[in-house]
């Protein structure tokens, strides 16, 4: 086995996000040498990683010259320079997720494609290559309002996904390759992290169950275990290992899912690392999705998935109207509150609907842990006083 | 309340070894401004903390140029300029835990005289200037063999304490300030770590069972909850809460106890900072220690001190007859069994009982714990090539 602990061994990660500052917590607990590459010199993962970069993810370039100063290179954001990636590749980095697999989850309408080539059941789509071939589609009612348009790449926090109901929002469609989809109604959003590591050792997480907030179309709150039947979530757990499996895939895996009215569970979209759905892990697991990612790309054996106790995440996010540096309110409050954890991800500026932060409730009763959180998320406010 | 939280609030922390590494596990978590002085250059906190300084603790100048940079000041050792921090205090800047107490703490025979005087049961003791008072003690008949020596000051890690059962072992005892205490035949050795804050809000957490290497007198497994009758349990930590209370400490404090034969607790000493008895709680407890000592140092509410699951600590420790750049062996085995978490704490050099780091077992089921925690010691060595 490679000596990663406290050796010479390089690990590099592209993005230095709020995942990539979670995910170093764990490279300092295992003394894991990082290196990572993010375009802020404010970025969250700043300190901690053994050093810093400043480098633009999309240039090819900067990924390239970044990549051959490490053993391994993995991401913790799927805009990264995908040729880049390929080229270390060939140049005998090892890349996990492999570029192969983040190209094809990047183009919304290969993945959903690739759904269809491996049996995987998701919503039915057409594909158009402008927004005016879907507009001339739905005139020549090939497609039928309401749908779901998403937009081939960029699609992030709720971004690049619309619902379409009428002409007018039909007109309001940006440019570019998209996708329109059958609108499914559905009882449950539910998502499943699949980790599998390069020796094929797959595991799968409990199901969790998510709320969206209604307007910023971002999560808020996950649920695990979600509460829905048994044989319900064994059958969204073997799906979920199915998709990892189908890819090939190296690293943490996040599949989001619907429920549908009549108990069908299709494939909504999947996500190559560590998940805003898998955060309440931190407290809730045994291995929680930061470590297991870890332990997958560098294919060491991968943690148990159970939980200790149930789980709920709330999503902090800049309040609406307030822009500039960020004032957590009521922190005081809910740090009163049995099994309550804070993570703040050290942004400088809060803007309306911005992740700035997560809350876990834990509990060994599901229903308390679910209470508290309501309490939590009326709470906590982040506002700023410019 | 003060704002901490993405702030310009800086936390000063004297000492950059594995607990404070571990602290700032916490501080990253709350996104909470640190500076850290260490006089190592390779201190294993000298990433994730905002700021790292090299310095020397016990330099009364570095300690209080560092201290002026900061809001408030803590520590991770107790080996530290006392002198300074209490000018630091009179220049209005707060120090937790208070270097008054720190100054009792530091002298193992102001230390025992303070439980005495504040009605706390501890092992009988006389103390001594030097080695040759205690050697015409013991000739005089005044103190009879075997007795327990500890040394007044720089006791850490089983250094500076020795069970003195012969006339050539007595001869050995170094010079110094020092007591000779009754050698308490005890069932069990225990502890309990309280939190204080400086509105007086107290909260213990559950008792620890200690067992010790014998050669290396190194902590070897600590168990929560420990295996002993609940009464006891009770007793343990109210005599705990009350030291915490006499010393009106505030941040936490390690109180090691005995057992004794006939179920009585005295209290043997204390740690007045987040303890290896504690580390249990990281992955076991609702709060884990190290955020246990922000919320109190930082006079917010204490968290939940219950723990999730049981939990077993195994301190990770230089083998014999190797010093040199570490190598983690079998970490692969010990990755493979379920709820074991590794800490490596990043030392760049190994020798013979240093620790290294520690591993964490938890279970739902305390005796399961045991026994991998008995595999894990069986199976991971700390070696080196050199």
């Amino acid at each position: 086995m490679i000596n990663y602990f406290s050796s010479d061994f390089k690990l590099g990660i592209l993005g230095g996000g709020q995942l990539g500052k979670m995910l170093l917590y764990e490279t300092r607990k295992l003394d894991i040498h990082t290196i990572v590459m993010d375009p802020s010199d404010e970025a969250p993962c700043k300190i901690a990683a053994n050093t810093f970069l400043q480098g633009d993810l999309m240039n090819y370039d900067a990924v390239l010259d970044f990549g051959r100063k490490v053993d391994l290179l993995t991401f913790e954001i799927e805009s990264v320079n995908v040729e880049a990636l390929k080229q270390l590749e060939k140049e005998g980095v090892k890349v996990y997720p492999t570029p192969n697999t983040l190209e094809k989850i990047n183009d919304k309408v290969i993945q959903k494609q690739f759904y269809l080539n491996n049996g995987i059941s998701t919503a039915a789509f057409s594909a158009f290559n402008s927004n005016k071939e879907l507009i001339s589609a739905v005139t020549a009612g090939q497609v039928t309002l309401p749908f779901v348009w998403k937009s081939a790449t960029g699609g992030y926090d709720g971004k690049g996904v619309m619902i379409v109901k009428s002409q007018e929002a039909l007109e309001n469609i940006p440019p570019g390759k998209c996708l329109a989809e059958k609108l499914i109604p559905f009882k449950n959003e539910l998502a499943v992290i699949v980790a599998r590591n390069p020796s094929g050792e797959m595991i799968s997480y409990p199901v969790v169950e998510m709320e969206f907030h209604p307007v910023a179309n971002q999560v808020e709150y996950v649920i695990c275990p979600a509460r829905i039947e048994e044989s319900i979530s064994h059958k969204a757990r073997e799906l979920a290992e199915k998709v990892s499996d189908a890819f090939k895939h190296v690293g943490l895996l996040a599949v989001e899912m619907f429920l549908t009215q009549d108990d069908e569970l299709v494939v909504n979209e999947v996500a190559p690392r560590p998940h805003n759905s898998g955060h309440y892990s931190i407290e809730a697991s045994y291995t929680n999705q930061f470590e297991q990612h870890l332990r997958a790309i560098l294919d060491l054996p991968l943690g148990n998935t159970d939980s200790k106790v149930a789980g709920i995440m709330v999503n902090l996010s800049g309040e609406e109207n307030y822009t500039g540096p960020p004032i957590y309110l009521n922190m005081e409050q809910i740090l009163k509150m049995p099994g309550v954890t804070p993570h703040i991800y050290g942004k400088k500026e809060t803007r309306p609907f911005r992740k700035m932060g997560h809350i876990t409730i834990v509990n060994k009763d599901i229903e308390q842990a679910r209470a508290l959180a309501e309490k939590v998320k009326n709470s906590i406010k982040v506002i700023s006083e410019n």
